[in-house]
């Protein structure tokens, strides 16, 4: 593989691995399988997924589902409060796939069942604590005034709770992942068991990767969503929810200046690359990434003294020890661990292979 | 104008106005004006500087060059550390337009002088402060043997030095703005008058946005390259840079969601819109931009209490007054000052014009 800019390159073995080890798990508990494909966002690796049985699959936009609709998947949760705004492509797309959308307000409800002109499924989203968008699990004359409201239209099918447990991010243990998501099982079973009497078909949906990665408690859950343990990154393994042999996507990086006085090391590869994301190192300061170098033909992964320190625009900065500056030369391609898999993907547009094959992603713009 | 999804909105006037400034500022000084073109990465709105008299630019990569290349432009300086692994794509672009590049190291030098096989200017980079990439000011001999280097060859040009005092970007007033830069300024004029009697057509480059706005001592400097200043943002606005009027671009995103208990508003604009540069907000907060809404017709200001505080993949959460709260409805467009004009523009991938006329922008990946 000739690198000679920043490349992001994808090893399609672990990532089916991770695929695998998902899938099995969601079998193992009974649990749809819906995929987050936010992460990724590559109709390629979307079709790795149905060797391992997934029909039905997560986005995070109305034009993401638009693109994966190419490839024949049909069965499509929009997993934000829909934008009503959009309404005009929803329904173009409602006739040639299940579309399932959340609703979190009475507005939003109301406009939908006034405006779809196709059969679409409506999940209520439930905040069980994350604090973005959502319906407070408790508020339950809300849910029944949104219920009421989808009711009014035939086209506006009730499915039932989705929840997204984001605040496992900034748990600070294991333990505190699993009691996050384990609060969000028993309050979306609590509600399940509530509206069950009136809608027998009635499903709740969960389930982030530190959770799904960490847990084994979904008793009452119906499906799980996924979608970054596709590629996993340091966050995820902070979070203890992978190993870091679990990453399947490493920036690979020119070197292109050295910094004795500092031990430090300028690569190409900057924001734009990497995305700004960034978590806490052991010295408390944010930091972007983690190093592999190569030495006399052998990869080694330096500790946590060496990292992705700063970020300018195309510019990114490794502060490394004394000793391993020395094994850094200029012209050298350093493989960085990203922080948040997701976003660096997104900035990079696409992925290469380890055996040098290229996947395109969506063109977002 | 129709928005339905997150759009970035330039305003041409308020960009135009920003130009001429800034242009009105370098001539006097008798200054050359290659403003930088990385900000805003659009043939497009490069075109717009011709009328100020503009013919010399500052790219931040090998394919930015060959990017703007197409649009005719013959003056060219690639202002970060050149990439060795591109030298063929150089030798490709040198032929066809007067490309200056920067080294900060021996081997660089000696590479170059190699293994370039056309005319090409040479800048040392020196680091005056900014501690990324560059020679110490005051290396005198390793900034010997570099020049000493580019003269092997007949196609290495020796120009002089560049430099960018990035530190601005963290002084916490003008003042120390104004200090960084006329110490930058001292710095390049020692060397180049050590220089002079050797290279008498030695020139010094300089000129961050935060020091071009604010400082009025050039004496000595030869050419200015700031970028942001074409559409400022709240960065520069923090440092006292710019007026909240000179930001030309704002992000028109629609609204999604409600929390009344948190009093925050959920947007359809997130990490992958705006990028996730952040600044501290009074609280010591990180935040994301500062919000416009529109109330009975009026464009409305919020004040600081009301900020972009979170950004998911494709949400972010507005926290506002209990009392704008009222005022913010499901489906309403709101308008966010970005934090980092730049990284926006580039996750963003093109412009509208308030007059509704599409800008692309150069494609990345």
């Amino acid at each position: 593989m000739n690198i000679t800019r920043p490349t992001l390159i994808l090893n399609k073995k672990t990532c089916l691995r991770n695929i695998e080890i998902m899938a099995e798990k969601a079998k193992r508990h009974n649990l749809r399988f819906r995929p987050h494909f936010k992460t990724h966002q590559s109709i390629k690796i979307g079709n790795w997924f149905r060797n391992f049985g997934v029909s039905c699959i997560t986005v995070s936009s109305v034009r993401m589902a638009k693109y994966f609709m190419q490839d024949n998947w049909k069965d499509i949760t929009i997993a934000v409060p829909i934008n009503i705004h959009e309404i005009e492509e929803l329904n173009l797309l409602a006739p040639n796939a299940s579309i399932n959308i959340l609703v979190d307000s009475r507005h939003t409800a109301k406009f939908i069942a006034e405006q779809i002109k196709e059969k679409i499924g409506v999940y209520i989203e439930i905040s069980t604590g994350y604090n973005r968008s959502g319906v407070l699990n408790y508020k339950q004359s809300k849910i029944d005034d949104i219920i009421n409201i989808l009711s009014t239209s035939e086209n506006t099918v009730f499915k039932g709770f989705l929840a997204h447990s984001g605040h496992t991010y900034k748990a600070l243990s294991k333990n505190e992942v699993q009691n996050i998501h384990f609060d969000a099982v028993l309050k979306l079973q609590k509600l399940k068991n509530h509206y069950k009497p009136k809608f027998p078909e009635i499903e709740v949906s969960l389930g982030d990767t530190p959770s799904c990665s960490l847990s084994e408690h979904f008793t009452g859950i119906d499906e799980i969503r996924p979608g970054n343990f596709v590629f996993y990154d340091l966050t995820q393994n902070s979070l203890g929810a992978c190993h870091i042999d679990d990453i399947a996507v490493r920036m690979h990086c020119p070197v292109i200046s050295r910094q004795r006085i500092r031990n430090e090391i300028v690569i190409y590869g900057g924001a734009i690359h990497f995305s700004k994301d960034s978590i806490q190192n052991y010295d408390s300061k944010p930091f972007y990434g983690r190093i592999i170098i190569t030495v006399n033909g052998e990869k080694k992964l330096l500790n946590a003294n060496c990292y992705l320190s700063e970020l300018s625009q195309e510019h990114g900065i490794i502060k490394v020890t004394s000793n391993e500056f020395n094994h850094i030369l200029i012209g050298d391609i350093v493989e960085i661990i990203p922080i948040h898999s997701c976003l660096t993907a997104q900035a990079m547009g696409k992925y290469i292979t380890t055996k040098d094959e290229e996947i395109p992603m969506m063109y977002y713009v």
